[in-house]
């Protein structure tokens, strides 16, 4: 467990940048004042938002470079463009050089994995990183991967997949053994992608002392909370994901608009705000801000790029977390323990292939 | 369109058979007068069911057998048990046999389409049915295919798919040139499989005169209505109505306990009731009941196994719809006149792989 935890902001990251991310990180320094920040990106733009919060300029570095990613750049051009100038990059090469724990960007995914997986490297073992995100369910959360950072994959990747995801959930719920299911259609064996039952099989196989496997989740499992973790390969994982995203707001805003048709119904609202407030909390997406980049050298967490500073300090608190409880170090101890295993996986399935 | 529909239904189907059923098509007798039913199953079952509702009786012809597919049945197991004799094979059959004008279960569903497909077989040009289903969106209702009858596909399979649900989606919503979007992760033409990129091209290439190809769609767009028709294999098509429903079950649970917590709260509900009743009626699961099997000579509709008989209904509705506008012809039609070109792409993938 790291006493202190030093967290790389990308200052310029997200559609608005330092308005957002400065007054996030000081929202999160009350929550953990056992954090220090470098806060990369144009030292013009950071300063007058740094004066406003005290205790957060007491505790902040600023590196100064006028490079910034756009939201538009794509992953190629970003890392043309931006590699070793750009305040994404600078604020990775902090967590590469050891000089921060884990750095937070709200700028644009496919430009902050590239650049992530070009500096940092995937862990021995990984061939390819996942995003990870935390997902509210009826008993909880659970912690679901990938959320599109690869697409496809064979059962190697998905056991990988799994190993990572109990790490962390091991650390944010304080489980020994977490519960780990694959998102599958269908819960029985028979159906499904050929790696989805082949990781199936492994991980029954295997029994592994780090994580609970319980078998098959379909896409309305992971709500139900049927498991503290639940695996997918990117395209499938991404696509849960925004689908129950896009129900929520859709629910959201009908529920809203109905609540407004008359003079009745407003009133109702008026009583039962509390309950509504809760739902809100429960469902609330910035609460859920934070994908977490694992299975590379190092920490790396993307914010929603159109978030609030609320919604940017949750993210920064998923970064802390992570740090704190030396998550990298874990999944390292992890991989390297079932590493074996994992190699042997692989190399039996291109033998084949 | 047709004056008259007969629909075959398998009585015995679902968790519970003829008590759902027959007071399903009695509701939905109710809304279209001009119906015809076969009920196919266990004499002895229907016809206490049947004395309830003597306008359905009078509109309906029973056709006795006592074999029934278990819900457990796998769809090989079904095959060789419930073929020629079942009730659900007895229901296809009659639309085989141009006795009905379509068959409605809420049997298993890997057994109903293993069994239509087999005795119905697929059309000329279609290599794999698809599952289709109707989802509420914020503009009123899209059109989803494939919900899980056939994992993975070609970009040919994809294509094919988009035909269909547009020809589905020009009658259920009476319109022309349906939108149609493929969904995919990221709305860059970069991103996602090979196959979706190509089904991307091949529809703008092609601009059929019967739909509008959007582009990409991501998860969260389809319960924003961004097309009227949602194009996916039938993976992560499943995987998207399954995250989807999960989270409107999981919110309504939620609101509903967060109601009950205060006296306060529970007032309000009293006076907000008609916006819940709303939002209950346009998330009503029950509505989106009936999924269309696609892609066969013959039009089958699955209805959710666990369903009420208000539920059963919509799934005979939807049914009644389709036949009664000749969906069938309609597919056909599309084919033929795109057949060609479909066939040609077809035929260029083979050459290659």
């Amino acid at each position: 467990m790291l006493s202190k935890v030093r967290i790389a902001l990308d200052a310029m990251g997200g559609d608005v940048g330092p308005a957002v991310v400065i007054p996030g990180a000081a929202i999160s320094l009350q929550r953990h004042s056992a954090t220090e920040f470098l806060l990369v990106g144009d030292r013009a733009r950071i300063e007058p938002e740094l004066e406003k919060h005290p205790a957060l300029k007491a505790a902040s570095r600023i590196v100064h470079t006028d490079v910034a990613v756009s939201g538009s750049d794509k992953p190629s051009q970003a890392l043309r463009r931006g590699r070793r100038t750009s305040s994404m990059w600078l604020a990775i090469d902090a967590v590469k050089k050891g000089e921060a724990d884990v750095a937070v960007s709200a700028g644009n995914t496919g430009a902050l994995m590239a650049m992530s997986r070009f500096h940092l490297r995937t862990l021995p073992g990984i061939d390819r990183p996942a995003i990870t995100g935390i997902w509210p369910t009826k008993r909880g959360e659970s912690v679901v991967l990938d959320l599109g950072a690869t697409i496809g994959g064979d059962a190697h990747h998905l056991v990988s997949l799994a190993v990572m995801g109990a790490a962390m959930a091991s650390v944010l719920f304080n489980k020994p053994r977490p519960t780990v299911g694959l998102l599958n259609i269908g819960a029985e064996e028979i159906k499904g992608h050929e790696e989805i039952r082949e990781a199936s099989e492994i991980l029954r196989a295997r029994n592994l002392p780090e994580l609970d496997y319980i078998g098959f989740v379909e896409g309305d499992g992971i709500g139900k909370g049927l498991a503290d973790v639940i695996v997918a390969e990117g395209f499938s994982g991404n696509i849960a994901l925004k689908a129950a995203e896009g129900t929520a707001r859709q629910m959201a805003e009908l529920l809203r608009n109905e609540m407004q048709r008359s003079w009745l119904s407003k009133l109702g609202y008026l009583f039962a705000r509390s309950a509504f407030q809760a739902l809100r909390d429960k469902m609330d997406p910035n609460k859920s801000n934070g994908g977490v980049f694992l299975g590379l050298n190092g920490l790396v967490v993307k914010s929603h790029g159109g978030t609030s500073a609320e919604g940017f300090a949750y993210a920064i608190d998923v970064g802390y977390e992570m740090a704190h409880y030396d998550l990298l170090n874990k999944i390292n101890q992890m991989l390297n323990r079932e590493g074996g295993a994992l190699n042997s996986v692989q190399a039996a399935q291109e033998a084949v292939s």
